[in-house]
C-alpha cells in the first residue's frame, strides 16, 4: 500500500499486545500557552483572560480540552511506540474529569486494551489504545480512547 | 455558581431542543497551518512534509485530526450558540472518516440531538451535539458527538 519506515524499530499489528504500557515525557502548560491556543482554536473569555476565567464555571483559568488533547498526542507522539505507518486515529472517545491549570505538569500513560485484524482491510488491523493524562498530582485530566490504524506486519518479514 | 454571561442572547438547557440546527461560517486549510500545528502537537512525518507524506498511508499531505478538531471547535465557538456559561464538553466521541487536505475550506453543522437535565449537578444540564465537519465538496472530514454542560436557566428570569 505505501513504503514501510525504514526502521528496525518499527512496529506492526502483531507487536501490540493488551497490557502492553508505555510512560511519556512531561510538559508544563504556561498561561502563555493556554492564550495562544485559545486565540486560534477556541476563543472563549475562560480561555482568553484570568479575570473573565475566574467569573467562569472554570473559577479560574483553564486550558481549552482541545488544547489538553492535542498536548497528549504530542507526549504519546513522542514516546516512540514507532508503529510502522505512524499514529493514526480513526475514532476516538476523549473524556475531560477536570479542568488543566497554568502550571499543571502533564504526562501520559498509553495502555493497549485491544490489537485485532481488519476484516474490511485485509493487511490491517485495529489497536485500541487508552492514554490517561495526569498532572503532577495524579489527577487525571484527560482520558483519551482511541481506535488506531496499524498496518500487519509484511510476509517475509 | 457563577456569574452569568451579561447578554440579553444567553442561552440555557431550556433553549436547546432536539433538531435545533446551526451553521458555522467556512475556514480554509494551508500546508502552512498544517505544518504549523504538527510542530507544535503531532510531529509526525506525513504532516510536516510533502514528500514524507506522498510516501504515508495518506498518499499526501495531511492534517492532524487534532488540528481539525481544533478548527471545527473555533468554528462553533464564532458561530454564536451564545450558552450562557460558554461550550464546554465533557465527553465527546470524534470519528475522522477521511484525511483533511491543503485547499480544504472546512464549514460545521451542528445538531442538537438531546438536552437533559443532570441529576448529579441541580440547575445543570447536558447538551449532546453532533458537529459534522465537511469540505468543500460536502465530504465528511470529522464527526464530534460532544456532551456539554448548559446551565439551567436561573429562577425569576
Amino acid at each position: 500500500m505505501y513504503r514501510q519506515k525504514e526502521s528496525a524499530m518499527a512496529r506492526y499489528l502483531e507487536d501490540f499486545k493488551p497490557g502492553d504500557r508505555y510512560e511519556t515525557a512531561s510538559v508544563e502548560i504556561t498561561d502563555e500557552m493556554i492564550f495562544q491556543f485559545a486565540r486560534q482554536y477556541d476563543p472563549q473569555p475562560f480561555h482568553l483572560s484570568r479575570e473573565a476565567a475566574n467569573q467562569s464555571m472554570f473559577r479560574g483559568l483553564a486550558a481549552s480540552g482541545w488544547h489538553v488533547a492535542a498536548l497528549t498526542m504530542g507526549l504519546v507522539v513522542r514516546a516512540g511506540l514507532d508503529i510502522a505507518n505512524g499514529l493514526v486515529g480513526i475514532d476516538v472517545r476523549l473524556r475531560l474529569p477536570r479542568p488543566t491549570r497554568p502550571g499543571d505538569v502533564l504526562r501520559v500513560t498509553v495502555d493497549i486494551l485491544e490489537a485485532r485484524a481488519s476484516h474490511s482491510h485485509p493487511g490491517w488491523g485495529i489497536v485500541k489504545m487508552r492514554w490517561t493524562t495526569v498532572n503532577q498530582n495524579n489527577e487525571i485530566l484527560a482520558e483519551i480512547v482511541p481506535d488506531c490504524w496499524v498496518q500487519a506486519r509484511p510476509v517475509g518479514t
